[in-house]
């Protein structure tokens, strides 16, 4: 099968992405934001170092000119150009000969991964050191080593970016990935390129009733940072949320669900997240992972889960240089994207409607809904799903709670409540669903 | 094994109401319930033609003089004299020269069940059609046809008959049935013979708190009109309800829930129908079946369940004349009423109880309750059901709450209820009650 | 192993205690306390004979001076200093010479059980009999049989003892255990014994937060007396407790729910008692067994479970003469104390904190509760649980509610919290703490 159009986008995306030196602040989140700014309309914002947020603070940003190490030959044997995962992430300053023992202290390998480069950071406490293959490691001789560590921390800003795509109601989605690490592949660039492809699969649709926000950030501070900008009007505005981590691997899809574990998503998830509907599983909400813990801290409680396909360090290359483009799938991350369009035209679809022939079931024969003849094979699944809409649009059922009772499929539902209103039986509760809200500016 | 009366009196009653050829209006139906007036006191309503009932209109009344096919060799090939099921229901009248192509667009047989007539209507769109076995229709000659449909659609009416039986309470109890189905056996006088005899056994009961109401009609559309005539005063005195339908066969019973799921009778039938006590399976509503689905429609949302053997559609003789006498028991179909009867008992018994000596458990010994020497053994079923009933007689659960929690069969559980009430230990919870309405006329 | 200095304690109590003996008044349960008033300071009640309490009397008190069977050849066959379960408890004076088959009436034995003498009781009917080995029985032979039963029913009371161990709350925990049982191991004297221990555990602890009252009665008509006097005290301030009976036997630990089922013991039960926690089980509550089925009665529905090994009437041995020393273990006993103060020691804990830090999750590397430095195996249950009890800490989740949805043994939990007071991040939601009453006098 050669590879589809979208597939071959993220490709060419993830191959300018991948070489930049990336780390919570920097010029190489920057960069990163630059690029995915190709493929969708991204807003910049800067937050300068040292502001508070919340129990945090704005680090310094890290500017890395070079880091080499020089072996007793005279060669270089450690050097950041080769792998960007090479030098411990916010690694201080540091010039100096040492010996093969005092450069040890600084090294770090995992010996259960002997070829692979593992990724380490140190954002908040002073430290420099170099990652390596374990059987690299193993293999540097005896005698005295040149470091050369050229890094500064200087008063700079965090970098978050944001796009809007704005729905007919005021309601939010909120699509939230992270662009902090290096050179990782499913553990980093799946989620921002699978994001990128969303929005512009949302985009091209005809009508969207939700507002889509998409926020580009690195994890953890930059998710608490927007969340000290944002997290008031997000308590009043969001629908739901999904953060997009490790979605680019083989492996079924994976929802955790949101602290709440009850919203739209989390029942829509469950729903589509099935054998023989769109492959996959859910879990429940865990206040670690990725930026999920912190949109479901205590003093937000926001309804965002997560999707991924093989979780954060659930598989052996997690955080390691064998998290690389031969271990990801690009057709994997389009089909991520199209199971999130799916999801969320659930969400666009579901509401709670009335019957509006609500005594008795309606004559269906007359409207075309159903054979005039009685006879054996009259009981297709589009018709159970209509007279499921018909019996449980009540004004207290949503779409999913019909498809939450039948047992069938929600995007039969969807399609049988689409029928059932173009057939005059069946209209919105307008007036108490509550993602109806007044667009904006009115 | 000799039969019973009650079957020989059922069996008696099913020959006579076999031949009749019946439709959803029509003298079929009249002559159907004047038969049955014989076994319970049938009270007849007679809705016009073109009476609108809610979504619907009362169609016309369907007459049939005779209708038959005469082969090229002159002989009748097909008589709805043979056979009750040979005609399309409300078949237009028709009569002409159609050559065998002609005629085989009109023709219904199973290839799947080749010997059976099956059983085909088309009550809201004109047309007309014979129905015959599939073997029969393979061995028709090419060559010229004969048909006569000496049909009339008539302003005539639909035909609705009903049963009071009155109880001390105003709250009621719905029994209701089908009259409209040609020659079939499960699938259509199963219902109505049942029917008839749990009036009679409930008739001679010494005493009954419900009001018992049966309904014999047409299916579908006799339901939507009698809840246009009754849906009102239902709401407001409806107890619980059962449609019969499909309990004559042999296989064991099944009872359908209410869309509501946990009203008495689906309480009831829950702790009933399980091995070991009544043999049967619980199933959940489906808005499709019989008149279940009107009753439990959203704008009524009535308790009524559905009382069958092996459910409609579930038995290959379904909807043809594989459906016969041969097919149902008239053992079976008395087992259903006994069955029944024991599951309104139990709604009879139900109430909520006050334990009068509620500080500490009473003395039981002194009362009869309990052996007064401690020895090995004294843990009867009896006993434990009289301390569970003490223990949950606290005005906030009922017997059949006391029966879910204490896993003890109900009805020992009734037993128990009695004796403590007996020994001056219970009371009955009035005011609260919701059943002890006022009689009418108070 | 040899035995620990609680299990000698234990023995050499048991020992004095084992030849006591006892029935539901006089001098047996009197001397019974007065042994276990050397382990923990007990005031004790007499109830005067003919005091009402609730649907009860209390008895007349029950004197036996002696009590033995004389057999033809001059020789005592049965006498009660052999074995204090020999005469059937509350036995009429009688003295007569009887015929062999006159003198069977009144024999007890168990068939199944042919050399165990068995435990019987007549306490509210006048009758006289002897318990004896069945095949003691059986070898009786014919001839005259002198009886002499010297025994007297006086005015006199039923003895209640209670210890209480104040706590900073008014809050109570109840420890209720019986006394009225003769020579039985199980079923009399490890109830007791544990509830003796038990005490003198928690009266070694630095603090408590919970009041704890000891009760030692007989059984029934001791728990009514007492429930007459202490219930509506009981009503206002009891926040757990717990029934002791037959925790001496080698079985795993089973706790029985209070009648309430969700009660904070009950929740802690369900968290401990579980394979690789706490060995054990737990059951639902079912208004028989021991006096948790007076404390459960509707009138007061009190929080009491009730904590065994292997329940009554689950062993062979039970209610008969092999419930004796050999069939119990004071390591057992032992092990149900320490394990009941584990359970306890949650409950002192429990409460709902609230999150300081509640706008995503706080930076737990610079307060020493997590790595500074991201490298793999970070993920301790340690710093799982200090997530979890972040995250709930919401005011909503008491510590057994974030056990129980985390699915980490709720002590982890307990010390996260500590830990995570410690560090500032957390602090108890004092204000709406129902457990957190008024110390007493304020």
């Amino acid at each position: 099968v050669p590879p589809s159009l979208d597939a071959l986008l993220l490709e060419r995306c993830f191959d300018r992405l991948w070489p930049i030196p990336r780390s919570i602040t920097g010029e190489g989140v920057r960069r990163t934001h630059a690029i995915l700014a190709e493929l969708l309309p991204l807003t910049t914002i800067e937050v300068p170092s040292g502001t508070p947020v919340f129990d945090w603070t704005i680090p310094k940003e890290w500017i890395v000119r070079e880091a080499f190490v020089v072996g007793p030959d005279g060669r270089r044997v450690i050097d950041l150009r080769d792998n960007s995962l090479h030098l411990v992430s916010y690694s201080m300053p540091f010039r100096g000969r040492v010996s093969r023992s005092e450069l040890d202290v600084h090294l770090h390998s995992r010996p259960d991964q002997p070829s692979a480069i593992p990724y380490v950071t140190s954002y908040y406490e002073p430290r420099w050191g170099f990652c390596l293959a374990h059987e690299q490691r193993q293999a540097l001789p005896d005698g005295d080593y040149d470091v050369v560590i050229d890094t500064d921390l200087i008063d700079g800003s965090l970098t978050l970016s944001e796009a809007v795509l704005a729905g007919t109601a005021t309601d939010e989605i909120l699509i939230s990935t992270y662009t902090c690490h290096p050179a990782m592949a499913n553990n980093e660039l799946s989620g921002p390129l699978v994001a990128a492809l969303l929005y512009r699969k949302l985009a091209a649709l005809p009508e969207r009733r939700f507002t889509y926000r998409f926020v580009f950030q690195p994890e953890t501070i930059g998710a608490i940072a927007y969340l000290d900008r944002m997290g008031v009007h997000l308590k009043s505005h969001l629908h739901a949320g999904l953060v997009l981590t490790c979605v680019g691997d083989r492996g079924p899809l994976t929802y955790k669900r949101s602290r709440q574990g009850d919203g739209a998503l989390d029942r829509a998830a469950s729903l589509l997240l099935r054998p023989g509907r769109l492959n996959g599983t859910c879990r429940d909400f865990q206040p670690w992972g990725s930026d999920e813990k912190h949109y479901g801290s205590p003093g937000f409680n926001l309804p965002v889960g997560a999707m991924m396909r093989t979780p954060p360090a659930e598989f052996p290359e997690y955080h390691s240089s064998l998290d690389n483009k031969s271990f990801v799938s690009f057709a994997a991350m389009v089909e991520s994207a199209e199971a999130i369009v799916e999801l969320l035209a659930l969400l666009e679809a579901n509401r709670r409607f009335i019957n509006l022939y609500p005594y008795g079931e309606p004559q269906l024969g007359r409207r075309g809904l159903m054979a005039t003849m009685n006879r054996d094979g009259s009981r297709t699944e589009r018709l159970l799903a209509i007279k499921w809409v018909l019996n449980l649009s009540d004004g207290l059922h949503d779409l999913l709670a019909i498809a939450e009772r039948s047992g069938i499929d929600p995007r039969r539902i969807v399609e049988a409540a689409r029928d059932c209103q173009c057939a005059g039986l069946i209209a919105p509760h307008a007036h108490t669903d509550p993602e109806t809200a007044a667009p904006t500016g009115s």
